[in-house]
This record gives structure tokens, sequence and C-alpha cells, in this order.
């Protein structure tokens, strides 16, 4: 799929390795409506700091991307570097510098290499074409196993409006933001208070949902740009039916893209739900949920295959939410091996340890003390986990 | 080291495993002071209940203890499980029931074998001796590779006041006590509310300064039982000369036995001091030393031996506490890697690349932002914490 008055572009500027795609631009042949969310960590790279300052008018024309470094904990020779970066691309487009934003990710504390950018800025830029959506996707890979990307569309007053996501991340993945970029395009004509209002609810529901490993990076972004080429009536009233089926493909989206993270975990096997039933508040479910989800214990023993439901009672005891552990019941998929805190015996054990075979299963905890309910998406712990994390500078 | 009118003894009771030591029985001739500090996981096994509820009147006389089993969550059958197994000990010993304590430790949810308590009760109690506290260190393993026992003794008003401390714990272990179980024996004269103050300010600086894997568990407790065989002035003061010397022995003991189980950390290689300094509290700094030491992406880098100063800085960056990035300097050891937040070159990498060869370093945090210090003791994640916890049913 295409998005019209969209061209992308990607090509190896030897940013880390060589003959690897590391450097990608996104443009838009007029300024499109813009908002984004950036990592909570109080130490922000300086592509964040910088877009996130730009982003402040609510409208972007390009973004330029790299993998390879993350230009963070780079101090003031950091923003400068991430300032020429920017100017580079400006100058490259002829457009007002900002308009452009930036984003990298790959290892922390190094010197960005200007130079590679500015290097490659000619070739990248002659190269932007409306068909080169995966190959921006390969360039912003770093551990990740694959390209992650996503393509839908929906009808909004007679027209097509179309939506193109792509994502990366792998480790240091957790809620709020974590090594993870995704960049979300769109044609929908859109003002900019519903495009953010669209994209901060999706968000909170889909890539806050996702646990790799419990840390948070400096570099975190999600960016949804919208340029209008649909001319679907405009989209300016949150209340608006249009509005509902603009937001609901925006939150498939990202939630396609959030478990294709989980799913591409460093050294994840299986991809797993978490969710919570039950509790008192939403936000009780949702505590409870993420300290199972980021529990050691519990992801090795799912990598184990293992249906360890004392781990996961245990890791719920120290949440910091009050429950009744005697009301608990604890099912992995539909295997009910905890009722009411007493563990169900033999042949529930054998039917949860089937269940945990699969790629992707949902454990079930239901504390019978109120409605309040949430769900959270981790993967498993694995051997290769920390092979990957002994050995790779990130 | 023996301590008078403590007697011990472990037997093989065939619990989970043939032929292994599993049962430990602690006794003294006298009834002894004694304090406690338990598990705040809100998911509290049987045992730990039921010592609870003895402690209260400040005194006990014996403690059972098993591995193999941890009798949590088991309910109502957990709970007569515990009571039934004191009183098969208060009986053969000839005490009163509630001066029998009871701990447990090994895997949750399967109910606790009594008649192997029964079985083995007459023998356990024949073989009791001065000699056996190593054998008793030894009962208490569950995945931990070495007994660990420390003796210490001080001079108190002409008297020598002696220790013997014995703990285990391996994997589950958090600050705020996690799968660890302590024993310390102390011939000491002190009163109750002496001892209890000494015992919770030792552990809050020690046992709660470790952390394996950030998970708390069911079944924590740390014991110090005082018998007054050592016949010194009695220690009634917490303001006295007498109480500090006692209480600093204690507090050796306890972070003797802390450092020995983060060393013996499941899967470990090297044992690590997370030292923040420069906080605006002291509180900060521990906070976010715990968060520092509680991260797999600091933690694999350590295993990896990689001097990865920007995850330890991303780290720091989602603790909750706020700081200035650009004042904060970093060091492995004696090589100072960030400086006012900037990368102080290959050297000083070299120089750190060497400090994580060591079995033991120290990493020095100085936010440069006040005088609030805290030290957090941890361990790195290896290949061999993931293959231990994917197989063993914890």
């Amino acid at each position: 799929m295409i998005i019209k008055d969209f061209s992308l572009a990607a090509v190896p500027a030897g940013i880390k390795y060589r003959d690897r795609l590391d450097l990608g631009l996104i443009y838009s042949r007029t300024p499109a409506v813009a908002a984004g969310v950036f990592t909570t960590n109080q130490v922000k790279a300086a592509p964040v700091l910088l877009s996130i300052d730009r982003l402040k008018q609510g409208r972007c024309q390009a973004l330029l991307v790299n993998s390879g470094n993350a230009n963070a904990c780079t101090g003031r020779e950091g923003m400068e570097a991430a300032l020429e970066t920017s100017r580079l691309a400006a100058e490259a487009l002829g457009i007002p510098e900002d308009m452009v934003l930036v984003s990298s990710t790959g290892v922390i504390g190094l010197p960005l290499n200007v130079q590679a950018f500015e290097n490659n800025m000619a070739p990248l830029v002659s190269s932007l074409s409306e068909e080169n959506f995966e190959q921006v996707a390969e360039a912003i890979m770093t551990t990740d196993t694959v390209a992650k990307t996503v393509a839908k569309s929906v009808v909004i007053g007679d027209r097509e409006v179309r939506f193109l996501g792509m994502a990366k991340g792998s480790g240091m993945i957790m809620p709020n933001m974590a090594t993870m970029l995704a960049f979300i395009l769109t044609d929908a004509q859109i003002s900019f208070p519903e495009l953010n209002r669209a994209l901060k609810a999706s968000v909170e529901r889909t890539f806050n949902r996702i646990t790799v490993d419990g840390d948070t990076s400096t570099n975190d972004m999600v960016l949804v740009m919208a340029n209008g080429s649909a001319e679907n009536p405009w989209i300016e009233d949150d209340q608006s039916p249009d509005y509902e089926l603009f937001k609901d493909c925006l939150e498939e989206i990202c939630k396609e893209l959030a478990l294709k993270i989980v799913e591409d975990g460093e050294g994840a096997t299986k991809r797993i739900s978490i969710r919570v039933c039950g509790a008192k508040e939403d936000s009780d479910a949702e505590q409870i949920a993420r300290t199972v989800a980021n529990s050691n214990l519990v992801k090795t023993a799912f990598f184990g295959e293992d249906a360890n439901w004392g781990r996961i009672l245990g890791a719920m005891g120290r949440s910091g939410i009050r429950f009744n552990p005697d009301k608990v019941d604890i099912a992995f998929g539909d295997a009910l091996i905890v009722k009411a805190g007493i563990a169900q015996g033999s042949e529930a054990e054998e039917r949860a340890a089937r269940v945990l075979k699969n790629k992707h299963f949902t454990v079930c905890i239901d504390l019978q003390d109120g409605t309040g309910c949430e769900e959270v998406y981790t993967c498993d712990l694995s051997i290769d986990y920390v092979k990957i994390n002994a050995d790779y500078r990130s």
C-alpha cells in the first residue's frame, strides 16, 4: 500500500555497520498535521528533545531517522549533531528546518557521526519514493529480527482513509515508551487536537501495555503524520462518528505494532497476555498485571513451559495492591489451575502445561473482588535474552 | 564455634528429594528472647503466619525448618500442616507448642508432607547436638550452591558474647525479604525491645539492601534467638555502649550473610555494589540504586563484562527520582567513565573493562546534587539464571 503524497527513502550510511540500511527519511509533499508521544525517561536523547520542541506547532513535513547510534547521553554536542542533521535534511528537501523531526536508536553515549549523514543526504533525498515504506522499516531495526509494518484503511465520508505504520523495538521495552520507535502515516484530514487525542488514547492502550524487560529507554517516540491527501471531510470534533472511525483504526494499527514488538522481544519465544479481572479498580488490575508481566521468575517459567502459578501469586503479592489470596483464580488459557487460592491438581496442571507449549496464550487472573480489569502483554525471558544483552552495547 | 545451651540437628526426611538433609531443628535449653523480620509480600506462607503470631510474645525455644516445600499458597490445609508439625516437635522436645516456630522453603503450592515430619521427628530430636550448626545450614539450602554461615563474638561486660548465623537464599531475592531465611543464635542476655530494635536496624541496612532478581518471596524470615547463657550484664537500654557493641556485631553478621546470598545468587558470576552519592536525600539515592541494581539490561551487561554506563543512566532516568543527567559522574571501581554526563573516552573504557573482570566491584554514581548516599548489593544476570529458573519449580 502507498499513501499519496508521502514518499520515503533509506540508505546504508555506515553509521555503525557497513552495508546495512541505517538512515531513513519520511517526507510529506505538504506539511502534515502531526502528533507524538515520547519517552517518560527523564534522560531523553537529543533527537527526542528536539522533536518534542518542534512538534509543539502540531505540524511537520519530514522525519529523519537513523539506527546504530541513539545520540543519547551525548551532551551539548549531541544536540548540535541533531540540529545539524535536521539542517542537512531541510536544505536537501528545500523546507524549513523546524518542519524536520529527528529520531535515533542504537548505542547510547557515543558521538553521532554527522559526516555519515552529510555524505548520504543527496542519495537519500534523490531516492524518495512512495514505495519505500518497508525499506525505512528495515533501516530502523537494531536487535529486531523482523521489520514490523501494518497497513489498514477505513472509509470516512465516502473517502478511503489509509494508514501505514512501522515500528522497531526489541529490548529495553517497558510500559511508557521504551527503546521503541513507531511512525504512522495517514492521508486523513484531521485537526491537531483530535489527532493528538486519538494518538494519546491509542498509545495508552497499546504501546504502554507491553513489556519485554521492564527497562524504559531514552529514545522512544511514536509519531503520527496526517497529510490530508484522502480529502475526507475534516475531522474536527472528537465526539463525531468520523473521529471514532479514525481513532479505532489508529488504535488497531498501534495494537498490531505493539504485539509485533512483544513477539520480537529480545530472545522471546512466546507472547503472553496477562489479564487481571475482578479488581477493585482498573488501575489496581493494571498494577498487578504489570508486576506479573515484569517478574523474571514468571518469565523464565514461561520460557521453561512451566505452569508455575506460585510465582505468579508471589509476584502479585509484591505488587503493592491489596487482594485476598484465598479468593484468587488463575487460568492458563482455558485451564483453570488455581481456584480460590487452591491448586486444582495434576489434571489441571497437565492441561495448563499443554497451553504453555503454544506461541501465544493468555494468563487470566481473577481477584473476585470487583469489576476492575486490565491486560498487559509480555514475552518470556530466555537464554537468548541474556546472550543478546551480554554481547550488545546498546 | 558452639554456643552453650543451643543444640541443633538435621536429617534427610525425603520432603522433596531422597538422601538430602532437608529437615532441621534448632533448640535452646532455656526459652530464648527472640525477634524476627518477615516477608512484606502480602501472600505469606503458613509457617510465616504462624511464626509471626507466636513471636508476638518475644520468646521462643525451638525452630523447626524444612526445605523442599514452602507450604505457601496451600490454604487452610497448609496452616493445619504447619500447626501439626510444630505440635510434633513440641511433643518430642517436651515444651509448649507456642514456643516452637516453623519455617519452610521450596516449592510453592504443593501440600506439605506431614508424614515425613512425623517419621523423622524422633531421630531428629535424638541427634540434637551443639555441634550441628553446619548441618542445619545445609538442610535449608534449595538452589544455593554453598551453605552460608558466619561466626563472631564480642566482649560485653567482661563476658564473651557469641553469635552464629546461617542463611539460605539464591533466587527470588529482593529488598524487603525474599526467598531468604536467616537464623542467628547468640548467648547474649538482652531484653526483647533491644533485641528487636537491633535486628530491625540491622536487617534494614543489610538483607534489605540486596537484590538478585527483584522478586520478593512468600516465605522470608530472619530470626534471632538470644538465650542468655553468656551471662553478660543484661542489655536493657538502647542508648548504652553494650547495646551498641551487640548491635554492631549483629549487623556485621547480617551483612556477611547478606553478601554471601548475593554472591550465591542464582547463576551469579559477580557481586556488584551500586553506590549512589550526591542525592538530595538518602531515600532518593536508595531508589536510584535499587532501580539500577534491578535492571535486567544493566545486569546482563555486568555478565558480559561490558562497562555499559548508558544502560545505567537509562535505568536511573526511569527511577522516578529527579536529577540532572548533565551533572552525573559514574565510575566502575576507580575508573571514572562518565564525568558531568559525558563519556570519558576509550582509555577510561579500557580501565573500566578491567574492573568488570573482577568478581566483586563497585559502581559509584555521583549526582552532584546533595549529600544523600546509599548502597545496594546485586549480582549479574547470567545464562545460568535463566536455565535454573526455567527448570526449577520453586
